[in-house]
């Protein structure tokens, strides 16, 4: 090999998403024949709706196996635009959107496209941790800011980001509802927010993958800040299928957003990869436009993932140590475990959640897989996902959970 | 939108194919009722085999449909190892495999995980537009090298390659078979080539989607700059399904190479795109495995692309004006045409290819659409890509050019 391999300098500022080292201490155990209660991934345990499956044959049959546009298709482009833009409010056209192989491919190219280097870029952590790493490895510089946890609801510290802005700062990244919060900002917080993208002239990545993973009432006054006065000129939105239709695997998503911006999101796409599997784009439109099916599906998948989360709550509240509120939206519970872990002597999370996981098979991702841990985080809190967990394994994981925590503390 | 739009500085460096521009052109004019003889793009006019329709078909039946490792399913890893090994006589296994949304995406995650801010590169001209703007972009050096038309042969300029070898170069791409040229290294060049990179210790980035698809008597002696002696360590070859097996639409590739390299890719899968397709990646699988239909498949299309360059290359030396020699690989024919620019009374060889693309409807790229033309370019050439046109086409096509090139010069 080439000398010593020695990795570009800019590498060593490229981060990974540590939750994937969980799966496989997860996967190791279960290997050795401990049983394992997998709370750790976000992916969903619900087939794709048969109609987008039938779809996806249909168009490998019609042969549409070859390159197509490196923007997408334009039947995707102008369903996508309708239908975001329907949902949100807001007008946009075919021109809105750029297709892409997934909605992860959005964070890259939306910071590509908008940040000089040594550029600030606000975004949440606890938060998705490709955030900070793209940030850093495409020269921006990260500006983390957090949750308030009032008691009953996690609320943005708009303070903190008041005081974090400064002339270099040039976006905002938000993640509404967020992972792993699985918090939803009231009309006055994004209203606050949105003041100050305007007041100082910042772009906003808006990460919706959970946009309609909301429940109750919170559902009906819930909305995309692209879609407040003065802001879909300065947003760019990240939607994926991942979750809505229990697509993860299918890897379609898209940019939304100034034509500009998105011009330039196309031609990385050129770049990167010439464009996203051409029939999974023509199945994506039947998914938008097969809505009796398709939005059956999702009433089905929310009513199933809100008795989840209700059960999840009720239970984990029961365990020594641990507590949590009723979260309105995504599929994530952040559950406080302070308490746990002073009663066993823990005073690293990480080492308290390979203790829980080898113990009782429960298996979580804590706070330190959600960026860095802030110097004024006082408390500690850890991730359950309930997406891929029935309630009969809710029920078995937290029963167990329960009864080890109760057996440390008497 | 935040004041004016303004690019960041890196994105003036980002080019793009403009290859598109002749599509568009073809397609504007098409339009308005003109016949057009699509020569332009590099799309097949084959159906992937119904082997690997069968298989997409069968893995979403069976809900292959969630989230998959970063690296790729191992099923595939193993599979692309023992093949694209076992063809080029090189022993890997899965670690050395990264499995990517096309073969494009090697190319950028290739030179993030090798190349230091302004260590040079080594790229084909003409060759693949986005090598020369890829490095340019990620902030390597481009050094363009070129190819010697010998009248019966395209070599590549050693001598030059030497030339422009510095303490900065790093990697040398290696296109081989050869877009646009049709070249295919001898034996000799190809160990010119290792002996260069040996001795001055670089990276080679081997882009092979036409490493199948060789004619006549030189499949026999074709093989990988990897599998020469001292290569394997410093070589990562661009593998993709999309020439092979009529699947460009599908868009799944792979990155094969040294460990060390592989994890840094995969780590960039990360977070770039989080995986591959998952049921695709299960498809591709049984492409491999399911050799008695693939196989054929492949030896079916050489001999209808061997006839179609035949026929072709024939037609093509009967234009008044325009002249080439039967190449040894690829679907494409590199023609010189300075002698029916001469005759036409055309400098620019993109004035020439509108013109002909106006009066005849036969599309074809240039040299312009493979990198800037060098200060030593003394001919000029055009692409024919014969990929997606039947013989019947080629033949109308070439009587229509030939009949207007004939009328011109009387």
């Amino acid at each position: 090999m080439p000398a010593v391999y020695s990795r570009p300098e800019r590498t060593n500022r490229l981060g990974t998403e540590t939750a994937y080292a969980v799966s496989l201490e997860a996967s190791q155990l279960k290997a050795k024949g401990k049983t394992i209660y997998p709370f750790h991934i976000g992916d969903l345990n619900f087939s794709t709706p048969q109609v987008v499956i039938d779809a996806a044959k249909k168009s490998l049959d019609a042969g549409k196996t070859g390159y197509c546009p490196a923007a997408g298709i334009p039947e995707l482009r102008k369903a996508l635009a309708q239908r975001i833009g329907g949902d949100r409010g807001i007008e946009y056209t075919m021109e809105n959107v750029s297709v892409q192989p997934g909605g992860k491919p959005v964070i890259g190219k939306f910071l590509l496209s908008v940040v000089e280097d040594g550029e600030e870029v606000l975004y949440p952590s606890p938060g998705y941790p490709i955030y900070e790493s793209l940030i850093d490895y495409h020269g921006g510089v990260p500006k983390a800011y957090t949750y308030i946890d009032t008691g009953s609801e996690f609320k943005i510290d708009i303070d903190q980001i008041r005081s974090l802005i400064t002339p270099k700062t040039k976006v905002l990244i938000y993640n509404n509802p967020s992972n792993p919060m699985g918090a939803l900002s009231s009309p006055e917080e994004m209203q606050a927010l949105a003041d100050l993208c305007i007041q100082h002239d910042l772009w906003v990545l808006s990460d919706e993958p959970y946009f309609d993973i909301v429940y109750d009432d919170a559902k009906f006054e819930h909305r995309s800040i692209a879609s407040l006065p003065g802001m879909q000129d300065r947003t760019v939105i990240l939607y994926t299928f991942s979750k809505n239709y229990a697509m993860t695997g299918w890897r379609v998503g898209a940019a939304i957003g100034p034509k500009e911006v998105i011009d330039q999101i196309t031609k990385l796409n050129t770049n990167m990869e010439a464009c996203t599997s051409h029939f999974l784009q023509h199945a994506s439109v039947e998914c938008l436009e097969k809505r009796k099916q398709t939005d059956q599906f999702l009433f089905d998948m929310l009513a199933e993932l809100k008795d989840r989360r209700d059960l999840l709550v009720k239970l984990v509240n029961e365990v020594p140590g641990f507590s949590c509120f009723t979260p309105p939206s995504t599929f994530y519970l952040c559950v406080k475990v302070t308490k746990a872990m002073d009663m066993l002597g823990f005073k690293n999370i990480e080492d308290f959640r390979r203790s829980i996981l080898a113990e009782t098979g429960v298996s979580f991702c804590t706070r330190e897989h959600f960026g860095e841990a802030q110097s004024f985080d006082t408390d500690h809190y850890v991730r359950f996902a309930y997406s891929s967990a029935s309630q009969e394994t809710i029920k078995t994981a937290l029963t167990v959970l329960k009864d080890y925590m109760t057996s440390k503390t008497q």
